[in-house]
């Protein structure tokens, strides 16, 4: 038996980083890991630019004006974005310039097209209100040499809007990991299979495969197996090679829990055996010709705890993300929680917001039926070992799921 | 202009709903949602099961035993899970079960396996703690006739493993609405070409790409128009037939401002022009040819916002989704806020949690450059219309995006 957070770090040592990278075209790099450091080759904006329609012009000749005093300047040229202004801008001119264009050389300022009327040719100047300030200048967004965006990245909006204007357009991603998934279970029958008197359908190996496509990892349907120890083992000898391997079935006590034999049978030494923590607890992990082995126990309730406390964070390493640690923060309690245990415990529960304070409500199906709290839960609460019953309203420690 | 409410409630409101359905293999459902409300044709446990490995027994037999007093019993048969007892219990006697075996006729408590021993040929029974509540009763997880998912579930770990339990192995989805992304500029370059002085590459269909896909709809990255009004015509024409088309540039003020001409053009009846709220303030939204067109501004300061505000919801309702809306909550502003405005504003943030309450920090890049502040950015700040500068640790209304 090992403390959760030694289990861990166990795992980690012994993941097989790093993945191997790839280029992918920009659109299909959403939710990839970025695997380079981008710097940027030019500054941005790359010229002074206008970030409105409207005049350039020099400052000096309408600082002063006002809708009542206002002054009139002569268009010298229009410079829509996309063109360059070829005219230099002096006293009493002014630059048709379009969001976007670059300053024309001269122009120390840009008066917004509502600040201004055509007056038969002439441009009729009301208001200087922020016209100085109405200008980027060049490097102020991105300087030359910048480091923009750095490895392990995940890739969303704003870094793939910054990749495209960088130029982009292929950039280095890590490859998701793929993690196999196979059940062990002589009771088990796929989703599609005709229902039969003493089976149950293998719900594991597809709510696994829902949380490792969420960690970011691929997942691999590997089937089912029953529950002997030679057709484990020819079924693992038929597998492709994986970096990570989550078995569910046969890791608790029991005549036929048979992982514990086949990690002796195919000689794979136990980085540990049992987590501390409920539920959970049965989880044997080794490496086996260089990939991780991990059996969780086949009760939907505690594999998926084991999964999300243990395999996520380890998923989310492989893929090379950098924050690749549960969001955790203290939360109050809603409601009772009156179960007692010796033992550290996590409870699936629903976390929300109330007037900028965070509650955790814990969901009413924790063991069997649990899938159905899954729909509802987004958060897991810790219970701390050797509890008393926990009243309405206290802090607790709690992992964020998702919103 | 009109309020921002307002302009979401025209757009569902024209939005194509309701989206096509198809059927997917499961493991290719994660993420999508769901088309159809789902049934249980039968009790989930089907059978009165086993939570754990042990000895099913007649609890009478048991009532009164201790380690200093234990019982033996006669082992009858041995039902590994997924085979069905043939045996009835009767009083001395016990069978050997597995974790979700049935429980044998005539018994009425399981004592787990490690609260027993092996005493040459009968099992001694140690303790009878719990025997009696380990029986998972029949259709205590589920009824039969229940129903456990409806239309509009979004697909993730628990809705796949009931479904995968309840035999649902292509369940009915919503197919992805198609949502087109139009780039119009003529200062705009594709992330692969060469620069060029006067231009700049096009950031926003990158940027909406990935904010399309976050909101569960499948971005259609239409390329780039020139600033003219025969060029977005001619475009436009050659469009695949798409439920939502959103354009970015030439939604404000200005002569190469098009939009508007386009939509006058076209005949497009305008649903509204401008939303009061800053900065996204230039939207122009109509319905084309049964499709909706928004127009939202280049600046991608402007465009983000005006997309996650308007566009991001009206999406994740089309594509089916249940809770489609913000995530809104109240959060404490950390640090001040000095900018006073008559409208409404919205301002990219950093939100966290700390002792169980959530800050937000404003970032600093919010106009040029914001596209290294959406690196950062999980929640959109909102600041009310005539507001005064702001204290720290000031009550304001905040959209969560992501965790």
């Amino acid at each position: 038996m090992i403390v959760l957070e030694d289990a861990l770090t166990l795992l980690l040592n012994h993941a097989p980083l790093p993945c191997s990278t790839t280029r992918y075209p920009l659109a299909e790099c959403f939710g990839r890991i970025l695997a380079e450091d981008i710097t940027s080759t030019m500054d941005f904006p790359p010229f002074n630019r206008s970030p409105l329609d409207g005049y350039a012009v020099q400052l000096k000749d309408i600082v002063h004006v006002s809708p009542e005093h206002p002054v009139l300047l002569m268009q010298i040229e229009s410079v829509p974005a996309g063109s360059v202004p070829c005219k230099i801008v002096t006293s009493g001119q002014a630059t048709r310039i379009m969001t976007g264009a670059k300053i024309p050389e001269g122009a120390d300022a840009v008066v917004r097209l509502e600040d201004t009327r055509l007056v038969n040719d002439q441009i009729e100047i009301l208001t200087a209100d922020k016209a100085a300030t109405n200008i980027c200048s060049q490097g102020e967004e991105i300087r030359i040499n910048e480091k923009v965006l750095t490895t392990g990245t995940l890739l969303e909006e704003g870094a793939l809007g910054l990749l495209s204007m960088l130029g982009q357009a292929n950039p280095l991603v890590f490859h998701k990991p793929k993690i196999g998934i196979l059940a062990t279970g002589s009771e088990l029958l796929s989703p599609s299979a005709p229902m039969k008197l003493g089976k149950i359908r293998d719900s594991n190996s597809y709510m696994l495969l829902a949380k490792t496509l969420k960690a970011g990892g691929e997942p691999v349907l590997l089937g089912h197996v029953e529950d002997n120890l030679s057709s484990i083992i020819t079924k693992l000898s038929e597998l492709p090679d994986l970096p990570v391997y989550i078995t569910t079935g046969g890791a608790s006590v029991g005549d036929y829990d048979l992982m514990e034999k086949l990690f002796q049978e195919l000689q794979i030494p136990l980085l540990f055996k049992g987590v501390a923590m409920k539920p959970g607890m049965p989880v044997l992990a080794g490496v086996w010709k260089n990939s991780l082995l991990i059996a969780l126990s086949g009760n939907p309730a505690a594999g998926s705890v084991s999964f999300e406390m243990l395999i996520s964070p380890l998923i989310r390493k492989i893929t090379g993300l950098r924050n690749w640690n549960h969001k955790k923060t203290i939360v109050k309690l809603c409601g009772t929680f009156t179960k007692t245990s010796p033992t550290r415990r996590f409870v699936w529960a629903r976390w929300f917001m109330k007037q900028g304070f965070i509650f955790a409500e814990p969901l009413s199906h924790q063991g069997n039926g649990m899938l159905k709290s899954a729909l509802e839960a987004n958060a897991l609460l810790e219970i701390p070992a050797h509890n008393s019953p926990i009243k309405d309203g206290t802090e607790l420690e709690a992992i964020l799921l998702h919103l």
